[in-house]
């Protein structure tokens, strides 16, 4: 495989998805194939888990939780991800496994070793050249996502939950620094984007 | 817990749903206070996973299929098995465990050690106390499935497919047979549902 899997991470309202946007804006401007995806989703299986996990009307213990985005990145890996990487695309998601281990590991409480089993069979150990990870204090992230209205299920969770899933980010960026970007969500818009965009234009020096 | 676990294993069309009826109604004769439900489902969560993992139309691989089969057990164990045998309750469960393993490991060839790990998680090691397989051959099985109208994506597969899922769980009756009982399900209705009684009567009096 010779695309360039790029991920990016970190909480609610931290700017994700305009980040993600303005990278794909960037690529498609400079002619560069990529596939946009994200998690849970990007699959019919994976809409329909997605439906599934987002309904706040629904108790979904922690292990179902980790088991049902397994299932949907299981399948977006074999349909989406992996082709496109194939041929030779940047494929960027929104949210992958590190979501499963800083929420359902770090967050909820989940042994780490039985969620690595897991995500090792559902990925094939597919793990992204370049991860972004959008920091940010749970107290800024919790009242932008406020903003947008209602919360869904995930943004409910109380503020000590998301203080652990800060910390399980930051640790997995801390095990494997090569792979990670680790930016401060709170800095303009402008300097974020200069920051991605220095670190997957590099990545793609190295593979072209 | 002092309740007595029971699940009916099987392939579509050798009756399971008949005889768990039959044994339902026996319990409820002899006044035995009991919870009957099904896999996948039995929970609200379950539910939602049983319409994604009975659609026809919807392309599911192997292993999410076993997550997803995991996810609604997992959630189904703790939140209506645990707590009904911890009232001391009979649970009958259609289909349990061994399908997953049957199906998606002897049948799909997913690794069994994989699901094992993920099944105990799933489970937290809770194994019936009484598993009545209704064996029959593939063909024999076909026939009366699509006696009964459209076909579901399990019956679809093909019939070597359905071989390899009838070895598996004779397989595993063979590996724990203290806790199988395996039914010829050619035989009469009343013979079977007698044998199944002998069974079931013979653990309420251990547990009694």
């Amino acid at each position: 495989m010779t695309g360039v899997f790029i991920t990016f991470e970190g909480p609610e309202g931290a700017g994700k998805s305009t980040q993600l946007a303005r990278l794909v804006q960037r690529l498609t401007a400079d002619g560069v194939a990529h596939t946009v995806t994200r998690e849970p989703g990007g699959t019919e299986l994976g809409t329909r888990v997605r439906d599934v996990l987002l309904d706040p009307q629904l108790t979904i213990d922690p292990l179902p939780e980790f088991l049902l985005y397994s299932a949907s990145r299981a399948q977006l890996v074999a349909n989406v991800i992996r082709p496109a990487l194939g041929r030779g695309e940047v494929v960027v998601c929104d949210r992958y496994a590190d979501s499963s281990l800083a929420y359902q590991g770090a967050g909820r409480g989940l042994e780490a070793a039985l969620l690595d089993t897991i995500t090792r069979a559902a990925t094939g150990g597919l793990t992204p050249d370049l991860t972004v990870l959008l920091d940010l204090d749970p107290v800024v992230g919790l009242e932008r996502a406020a903003r947008r209205g209602q919360p869904d299920r995930l943004e409910q969770a109380d503020l000590i939950f998301h203080r652990r899933v800060r910390q399980g980010f930051l640790e997995l960026a801390h095990r494997t620094p090569g792979r990670f970007l680790v930016l401060d969500a709170t800095q303009d818009q402008e300097t974020i984007h200069a920051a991605i965009w220095a670190a997957v234009h590099a990545r793609l020096a190295t593979t072209a």
